[in-house]
């Protein structure tokens, strides 16, 4: 895999099933990338440090999935000029409506792209779409995904 | 102002105040924008017919205001390949928790950006950092922003 | 079975153990019916086109079940004139609150009649009994329905 | 007026600027209604008489707006095969969440519509999608309001 | 047993696990009472007149559970002058927050006794603290049963 | 005003314009009632003497109003045999749902009657019903009541 | 174990799994701690005095975990000046809000230290961060803690 | 003053009137303070080196009261081993839902004592009731301040 240009993060390996779906997204697209467990709380040196270096690295957009008082995606956002993406995990409190609020009510001046409760492939994709405005690649994949999804549809059958 | 390279979308002008924030954004960047009134239910054709041209027309992201059953940014994000932004309107019910769960628990495949409740400046800065990937000037402008706003709260004098 | 009145529409086949249940209904009613897999996010061409021949082609009443950010019933009902009803899935987020609200919280000018979280049943009842104004047969057999499910409730014997 | 085939019901005169935007509609389209003050829990006897007796005096369509325990929608709906439109009320609870669970989570085998909280509007004009089944005259007139409600979004110019 | 003084409704034989709790607490304080299945929406006239023959059969309390859109509390308090207790039912959608909301929010003039979500056990009690205004025998048993429970707490051993 | 028998709590006397709607309805009613002051926090020392006290006084009804964390109908509850009603005070957080919950949720064993959010008629209401069972007068009272309550609902004109 | 300086209580032992989780915390940093099985409702006259006698036997602080109608953190800290530290428990109605908002909406002039729902390794941290303010010995096993709990993060090792 | 021993942080000066309660206290105990605005997002690096400096300027409590998706007391309780003390700040959304649930939600290893939304006064008693158990003059002055405010809900008058 060449040099990852979207780094996601992750507070706990606890999270990794659901940030799997994302990581699969972008090796179906061919998006080359890195998984880092990184804790706003319980590693916050090193998740700023990440932050800091990310963009020299050459990381163009970086993905933060956290559940309950969910820190690291507007943590993060505030360490970088990136787009960050914010997955809000299913926590055990009302399905996540926890992480949610706490991802996607960040105050002016500090945006987080907040994507559904536990849809980490959003979040890829939205990456992509993302991607996609800068290389060409991308959006042929894109279209080709759209077409793959709307086929998928229109082939089920029902059988009552 | 040169051609638009952002397209906000509302479904009402009352959404107008809200949007405006994100308006002033891009004034301050220098970012070209348009807005257009249009309604996923009201004026449903309108609505698909200028998303499908958006890209076209050179429009690289598209931002959407929607509140209570806000379908407006799901509806387009159905139908391009650009990046949607969603702005959850505060609407009349708990506060815009409608207009929130509505466009941000999107199905898997069709992202949306979704930032806080009414908070339209976050759209923008969302489009902002995301055209910084692609265009050098708005890196700069953000990295001067970011210092700005760092000025003004270290600036505040607290007379108790 | 003759030409369907009724046409029941979801976003995905994992709604159809909820979707049955209106069907069971349409069934026992010999209500003539007909289920499509379409998905305003996944083919909204598609959707768009059923729904703009639906009424010529001698539907009479749509239904559609979603979740999450549920669009459908809203979607549709911005292109008929039919009478549109809408079935909040039982999500995975805070048990279909979010399907609730993003489809009855509809903006006024495009109606949806929305029932229970997961109760596919009164869609079909609600759809029979506005057949029932047009169709003398229909209010006969709900008036057995009512009595019978009376019967049943009657027929209840506790042992402690 | 001819006689009315809308019944309109609402438990208190304090619900009535939010019902006269339903009859607000019915007169726009020259829909015989009435309107009742009748509530499930001061006056349930009267309650009960009227919805029996409605169906005979040429009723269609039964409408009851409910606030707070909102039970007067289902309890008509218990009465009558007629079609039950119900409108949650916006309550002081919640902004009338109470409202809304206590009108759509009906229990399977007795139907309620239910439209948006204190979306009059959309009671009236799911109602009018419904009579237009039978009534052609209806039919049209629907066509030209949202053709009419197409053309006022159309015709919005922002100013920044 | 003799003649009951508390009649406990429900509307589906499926509350009867919940509704038991409540019995066991009448048999133990042997409290005569009578089990119906009744619904609010199923069997609208029976339930009406078991409410309004309730009081001259010796019935001194009523005691209902309901679980959704839960009126059954509301549509019996409607009809009688005895004290009514409610029991939100823990139904599928948000653990009862319906059926709380739907019981305990009842407007002013009739009010419902509102215990918590499937706590039958205390809807018991709270008619027993009330007999035992009248019926001397029933506070001494409510003062033994205040100190067999508090005996039970001081009697844990915690093993760690 | 005789020995009173009802006994009304509140926390503070900010609470006092909710709390008169209780004593409004006692005085209609001529039941001898009687307010107090009393908090479970900042005087939990005279609250559990007021309570302990209370039955021999000749008190044979609590009502209890409390906000936020509303601790106060559940303190007195456990430390009397006495029915012990709560009223959950519109607070300023989420209108109240934290003293809804904080009041209905009580554990089994120990029950507080609960009414709706802010709704202290209801409570003077449901004592008055309780008392009626052991005091002819209230009965015949209750149903003037009643009466006059169908009567103010039946009398309303609407003039559109 | 010396004499305990932390006092847990809990209403109910089947709060016991949850507690414990404190506890071990407790034991890993070697602070002496009591549990005692207390109900603010059941056996009220025993957890005043436990609480009246807390500061006086040598505990420095008062920990209570609670579910739904959770009084028990602020029933003790009503009648003490020690600080009381409270953990809502996962109950049945949505997750535990109940609790939470029980416990933490406390009245100004009593404070209730609020940690995360079912969190009870926080309430037993943040009482060693108390701690560790008077006794330098916590203050080097906070350290350590916190460095491991770092390490434990850095040493996770991805598969994909 | 002296030298302070509790930190005050807020994001942003609008928090003031919340926080001056807090500060309130404060004066009366005679509890040297200090107040800094300090943002977990806008000021980030300055927020760090604020906390990582103040236990060694002899600061022992650290209180942060934040709105919306609230970092600020998660963000310090990372980076110290003092105390922290967390206040939701009343939010636009919900009436401070988003910020509760950020701030108590923390995950295991990183405690935030949250006290009720917008209650600061409580966040000062929180902090005055840890500082006596190391100063035996706050506890002297504790024990007045709730002798007075004891005294004070005595004293009220009602006049009906």
């Amino acid at each position: 895999m060449s040099k990852p240009i979207v780094g996601i993060l992750m507070g706990s390996d606890s999270d990794l099933p659901v940030i799997k779906k994302a990581a699969d997204i972008f090796k179906e697209f061919n998006v080359p990338y890195e998984i880092k467990v990184l804790s706003a709380h319980r590693t916050p040196d090193e998740t700023i440090k990440y932050t800091e270096e990310a963009k020299d690295r050459g990381i163009e957009i970086l993905i933060a999935g956290a559940g309950g008082a969910a820190h690291l995606p507007g943590v993060i956002a505030a360490k970088t000029t990136l787009p960050v993406i914010g997955i809000p995990m299913p926590s055990k409190f009302m399905d996540g409506l926890d992480s949610l609020l706490s991802i996607v009510q960040m105050p002016k001046g500090i945006p987080v792209a907040t994507v559904g409760v536990g849809i980490a492939e959003n979040a890829a994709l939205l990456a992509i779409r993302i991607l996609a405005l800068k290389y060409e690649e991308y959006q042929r994949k894109l279209e080709d995904f759209i077409e793959k999804q709307r086929q998928k549809v229109l082939n089920i059958k029902i059988e009552e």
